[in-house]
């Protein structure tokens, strides 16, 4: 009956599928891949990026979606259904796709390759003056970008809707100033209060086999499912998705570094719970992933921080741990290991900070890249601007720009703009939907304490992550916590309730 | 000044990046992907196939491919160049696609994996009634293939030439028919003449982690690099490339039964020094792998038996192997461990059969399809046909059959025809290489004695492997023996002076 939404569906596989295909030759050039073999991958990749960007611009789609898109009117298909939201999704795509040129995606991928190579010089030679000029060109291909849009408000909104769709920079922009105001506060009286020497006990050698051991029977506990995926080791952790039924994540250990293996293993196993969540029927369309990197990073977020660097989570799973390392932490406490977990301190580097400093490392970047598309700020002037922001929010001071500005590969990749939002979206979204969660499910802590978190987790299920990509992010957020949309509030209470008690 | 052939190249590319990538999915399916991911796998691949499929058969590809030769013609381009060589094979290939229909191959997929569902119950029930009208359509399928090409002696020609262009029924009947009658009184001397109760020493538990080390110490030794490559863990041992720093070998480890992992994995090897050692300058293009299936099987025999099972390799690796397996191996003497390596046995099953009685198994299977193919004879007459061959040849008989025409995959997984001539046909090849490696290099023996298996490696290199596809099986035969072709004696030669000896 619904002919043309068929159709449309066949066409839609074609491009999942292919979409899949990329995710293996990354994971795999992540993984197993001989090194001697990038050059070769990067041409495989783009054979089939070329490929896939032809068929997802394809005049004959763009006729496919307007028939498709009449036949929803004509049957009056409501706006939640797969098809209505399969239209909305792939238009909006499309629309994109068409506006952006070839030609435009092209230079860009020349371009940041070479920047990518430069930002590793960079790196090694302290001194972003090597990678200056390719950050340049990256910022003005970045404006180029945002030009291929109209009806914008702010240069940065078409960069933030690449992966966070659905929000701006005004609504963000003071929703950041604002957390940024009280964080400031509150990290002081954190800092003042906190034991000036933090438990050592993570300060040890802990062997690299037990620790995957340990990790993955928390995993299998939380809810992670092997037999729909797996885990590797790789330089830096990720999650990723191939196929409903195969959903991999990443970590990597380091022996005298106990906290990176675990959490970041918990952290990709959220983003995977979600991808493994989203209901099968909408597989092999677009609405079969997450629906933003903003909300996908709320339950990497939640299922780290939460979930994961909770007392009660702790109070179930510590003397679990220390059956696995009983030489190194039998005589360490659980309050004390607690503490270890959640020490706050100021520091320089965003991927090492804490649950509670990690927003100003991201707040800072954000304003950063808002001011360098606007022109407020010159890209020569940018490391400066840097160290004053880290001086200015976390009190200290990089060395050199490798401390710095240099720190995250984000705009030495990919464009300016849009890169970092999503990290404190995903935070202050975490404790919205966990606040949610808690309300309907009254004795949430009790069953984390006991070891129980299927319930957690199939309220996320229903709520959250069978939906995949049908609704968008202030969507989503109303279907599922009832909010008129993004509330500071909850994240506010969740910290200053967390580490006021200090 | 070659346009026409650059544009060519560059459409090579294309294709050779896609098969790469398909490669690529094959080896993940087979190694890591989680099993619950195998519909969605077939999916991706069916998805990728399909465009390769399309673009191999693009009309495009045949003007370009006319304008090409003629480029070659204008400018006198010798046949041994590259860019004559390339236009030779993909206009071969263009021909061979051209001729079958899509709708032929995707009645021919949709058929093979249904086969392959009847095959697992039918292995499963020991009944080959359960699959036999599968196979009948199958058979009907392979006819149907051969008359979509003229110019045949007989029908199994065509089904030949998909993976051993250049062979023949004509050429290929006497030889193996020429060869049972030799290997027949040859085994029953050698069973009569062999210690009646071979040494014991291989039926002992070897720990499977020594034994993956010791396999890739050895590997490394004989010249496998591991910076262009990698050994994984798989039900069935296979060799693939996804480019020429990437080329993965996979084995499997029984601990109850050590030659298996050993020799699959030189085996395996064999295949992947030909493709790791095909001349750079033809990447990216349908020369950049190995000419035929028999040539290919020529080399991972020629590493597997007449390296890798001989009397001077073990002389030099038996006292590492001690070394890793003291306890099971430091009272067994080398020529036990050598006898017990080679013993010959009257068997039933392929896979498991010594060097000798392997080409009988073989001959057998081919033996049938061709006369399945012509009609002489009947699917139904099969599993008798195939115990009376069994009784006759090697004196033993199934008790149903699992243990017989049902043991092997091919023909249940895809077309009945040129199938198995090229094990046999590898193993006559490997001693015809062998010979003139070892007249050109006279103290060949002596040289593995001592370990040093480089010569042997770029004498190899040299002759066979850097040349690809550039000629075929009997074009480098002649070039790399200075042979008119195939010939049966140095193989004879070699199975008798091994053998004989015993």
């Amino acid at each position: 009956m619904l002919e043309k939404i068929s159709e449309l569906k066949f066409y839609a596989q074609e491009l999942y599928h292919l979409e899949s295909i990329l995710s293996l030759l990354f994971w795999d050039q992540a993984t197993y891949m001989p090194q001697a073999a990038a050059l070769a991958r990067g041409k495989q990749r783009a054979t089939l990026g070329g490929i896939l960007q032809q068929k997802k611009t394809d005049p004959r789609l763009g006729l496919l979606l307007s028939a498709a898109e009449q036949e929803v009117r004509q049957n009056n298909l409501p706006y939640h259904s797969n098809e209505a939201s399969l239209c909305r999704a792939m238009l909006r795509q499309y629309d994109i796709d068409r506006r952006v040129p070839a030609d435009y995606i092209n230079r860009m991928l020349e371009h940041s390759s070479k920047t990518e190579q430069a930002w590793l010089k960079a790196k090694e030679a302290q001194d972003f003056k090597v990678v200056e000029p390719f950050l340049s060109q990256t910022l003005a291909l970045s404006q180029e970008y945002a030009h291929f849009f109209s009806n914008w408000d702010h240069i940065a909104d078409p960069l933030i809707a690449r992966s966070d769709y659905g929000w701006t920079v005004s609504q963000l922009k003071p929703l950041f100033t604002k957390l940024r105001q009280e964080l400031l506060p509150l990290i002081s009286t954190v800092l003042a209060k906190q034991n000036q020497r933090p438990p050592a006990c993570l300060n040890q050698c802990f062997p690299k086999k037990d620790q995957l051991s340990f990790g993955e029977e928390i995993l299998a506990k939380l809810g992670f499912d092997f037999e729909r995926g797996r885990q590797d080791l790789t330089a830096h952790p990720f999650a990723i998705k191939m196929a409903h039924e195969d959903v991999r994540i990443t970590t990597r250990v380091a022996e005298d570094h106990f906290s990176e293996a675990l959490f970041s293993s918990i952290h990709e196993m959220g983003h995977a719970l979600y991808e493994l969540g989203i209901d099968k029927t909408l597989e092999g369309t677009i609405l079969h992933q997450g629906t933003s990197s903003g909300v996908h990073e709320s339950q990497s977020r939640l299922w780290e921080n939460i979930v994961g660097r909770s007392l009660p989570f702790w109070e179930y799973f510590y003397p679990l741990l220390q059956t696995y390392f009983p030489k190194e932490l039998s005589t360490t406490s659980l309050p004390d290991f607690y503490q270890a977990i959640n020490t706050v301190k100021r520091s320089l580097i965003r991927t090492n900070a804490d649950e509670l400093t990690y927003n100003l490392h991201v707040i800072i970047r954000f304003d950063l890249e808002v001011d360098l598309l606007t022109g407020a700020l010159k890209i020569k002037d940018l490391p400066e601007a840097w160290r004053e922001r880290y001086r200015e929010d976390l009190g200290v001071l990089p060395e050199h720009d490798s401390q710095g500005v240099l720190q995250d590969i984000h705009w030495y990749f990919d464009l300016i703009g849009g890169q970092f939002q999503c990290y404190t979206l995903g935070n202050i979204l975490s404790a919205q939907f966990f606040k949610t969660a808690a309300k309907q499910l009254p004795n949430l802590s009790e069953q984390m304490r006991t070891g129980n978190f299927s319930n957690l987790k199939n309220w996320l299920d229903q709520n959250i992550y069978r939906h995949g990509s049908k609704f968008d992010g202030p969507e989503l957020i109303r279907l599922a916590t009832g909010d008129e949309g993004l509330k500071l509030e909850p994240y506010l209470e969740y910290l200053s309730k967390k580490f006021g008690a200090h």
